[in-house]
């Protein structure tokens, strides 16, 4: 086993114990708009185009284009209303179907309808004019949404569009623990020397906020035998666990040594060059992933955003869209340490990016802050007004 | 009943109606995790400061601050492992509580603790070094959370550190309905000139995005009788209605007319000078918000967004919490008309913003973009590189 001895960076931590895991693929249906946030679990293609028909776009008379070149105030083009003939002409309303005989609309306030049936229109039309042809707006096969994406609310209209009433969605199962003698559920008053669970809440939070389920199972005193008893059964239910560790010094021992005993290759890193960050232990056991998170309930959060998150993604086979990278100018210095990467808590005021200094146990600051920033490992510092990319907190 | 002669400017519409709606407070109790998106309804104050006692933030011992002033390598300060003296010292793991004779914390790695008990401190700390006093995070009475915030991921966390295992959050109910002859339920294969019930699930989707609950009421033909009688079943009930239009041309007029009979003052707004979304219907009726939205699925999805979305928050007494703005370059430039909004969807490139073209029709564009920009009405256009606030979807 990797004790804290041996540090690894971030990258080559992601890297090793992404190749450990077995991908999990399992899928369940649910009604369309219950999967919004949600992972989708296949491609989905367009069954059918649409428009389905040829459409009219505006309200006014369907035509054959060429009937109306050169028409003009002074030399409107004459069609009749109906009829069979070339200069036939056809009433539509947006939205309305456009027979095949004609190539065009003409807009309502370019025709004049007299009453016997003749139509005059006073300036001409292109052939497809005011017309959205059959799968102009999706083509036959055209992908609507991919396998792994995390399915938005226009998703879903593009979905509802094409008759898609129930989604695969990926069915990803997470139980979430927390590890700590010192830990006491959130309705109970703490004692001097204890904490209110808050990593549970977070890191389901932030599991469900991924469109994957999250299940609470409980808090683990310190008692090796109870946590390898605990992930035994977690890992025979769920499809990765995580547990964030109590703020005691001893208590990544714990996690790291249970997961060590529950299955090959157990523990794969334990020390990451990351701050905070830096005791997280990760593990692969039965191809299923196992992450220790830090107990401190800030450390906690950024460590779930830049390690938990990514090998969640990679175990549930998830797409992880990058959000728009915004980059703002910092508005303080900050101080980093070569060899390792920094994420920092940040406020994005009006003029720029504040970074929020806090210690690693404050809790108040996970609410101030609106995102976060990385020092990479080459980096000894950011100066203020330098410009740099915020990863806003999902 | 003002018809679309009367066209509004947007803040003219939106502070119009804004005042016509009585506020809906209504609220029920969640459990904590069940209250990430939703809308807060009170003020949560700290009833407890955090950390509640004394708390080390480092393992090492805890000691007098003044009796390791001066101390070095060469010039230990020699201190007793417990006793109770001045020169006294305790154990201490990071979390731990440092008791009340103690004002700070020397740090594992800067004191030998020889066989005898006795403690050589190589560095002097400060008086408060490594501890956080009581309440130094959160004091009591500090606001956690204000009345009509939508709560976080992050903001769960700080409500479980005081013990908040219930949220009341507020009930705002929207009644979602779509009108039209032409349109289908989602699971209809439609004929030639229908079209499938896309923007019911969009509604739905962005409603339930911003905290609140929505119901589909159901697609309601072109039929003036049946419209007023599910409008008064939906105001009720609910605290809100959204009726998508048509796209047939005069199914715009049935919802203006239906909302004109089912109550006082009845349609406030029918016609906005934006586009898209000119023929928008708002009304109001015995308090409740009533909305009428185009019924093609861009426009009614930008539409819903820059004219329902504040409105909503308006009637449920929500905060609208700015996002950061995000400006960046215009790839290409948009012609505009002065005295009128445009709401142009576009895609965020590595480049900058792309405006997306589209027919008002065409749904597959709502999926492409990323967001949108508004070009006010006093703009004539945008310059390609210009730099442009960006909204980013919900």
């Amino acid at each position: 086993m990797r004790l804290l001895q041996e540090i690894w960076c971030l990258e080559d931590a992601l890297r090793e114990v992404s190749r450990a895991i077995i991908h999990r693929s399992s899928y369940k249906e649910v009604p369309l708009l219950e999967s919004v946030g949600r992972v989708v679990a296949e491609d989905i293609l367009a069954s059918e185009p649409v428009p389905h028909f040829v459409r009219s776009t505006m309200d006014g008379y369907a035509v054959r284009a060429r009937t109306t070149f050169g028409a003009s105030e002074a030399m409107p083009a004459m069609l009749t209303l109906g009829g069979a003939g070339v200069y036939a002409s056809a009433p539509v309303l947006t939205g309305g179907a456009v027979s095949d005989e004609f190539d065009a609309v003409v807009m309502l306030e370019y025709a004049e309808l007299l009453e016997d049936g003749l139509l005059l229109v006073s300036r001409p039309v292109a052939v497809g004019e005011n017309i959205m042809s059959v799968g102009e707006d999706v083509p036959v096969n055209q992908a609507l949404v991919r396998r792994g994406q995390k399915l938005s609310i226009r998703d879903i209209a593009v979905l509802s569009a094409l008759g898609h009433a129930q989604v695969r969605v990926r069915d990803f199962k997470v139980a979430v623990m927390s590890s700590g003698d010192e830990i006491v559920p959130i309705t109970v008053v703490p004692a001097i020397g204890q904490v209110r669970d808050i990593n549970s809440s977070l890191v389901m939070g932030l599991i469900r906020d991924m469109g994957f389920h999250a299940d609470f199972l409980g808090i683990i005193t310190d008692d090796a035998d109870l946590l390898v008893s605990k992930l035994v059964i977690a890992l025979a239910t769920y499809d990765a666990v995580i547990i964030s560790g109590g703020s005691s010094a001893g208590s990544y021992d714990y996690t790291a040594r249970a997961m060590q005993r529950v299955g090959s290759p157990g523990v794969i890193t334990h020390g990451l060059s990351i701050k905070p960050g830096k005791p997280t232990v990760l593990g692969v056991a039965g191809g299923k992933l196992m992450i220790g998170l830090p107990g401190h309930p800030l450390s906690c959060a950024l460590t779930a955003h830049v390690v938990a998150a990514p090998l969640l993604a990679t175990a549930a086979e998830a797409l992880i869209v990058k959000r728009a990278h915004f980059e703002l100018p910092l508005l303080l210095p900050i101080a980093s340490v070569p060899g390792r990467r920094d994420i920092v808590p940040v406020k994005i005021t009006q003029g720029g990016i504040c970074p929020l200094f806090a210690k690693s146990a404050a809790i108040r600051v996970l609410a101030d802050a609106d995102g976060f920033i990385e020092i990479n490992e080459q980096c000894e510092g950011l100066h203020a007004g330098e410009r740099v990319k915020v990863e806003v907190w999902r």
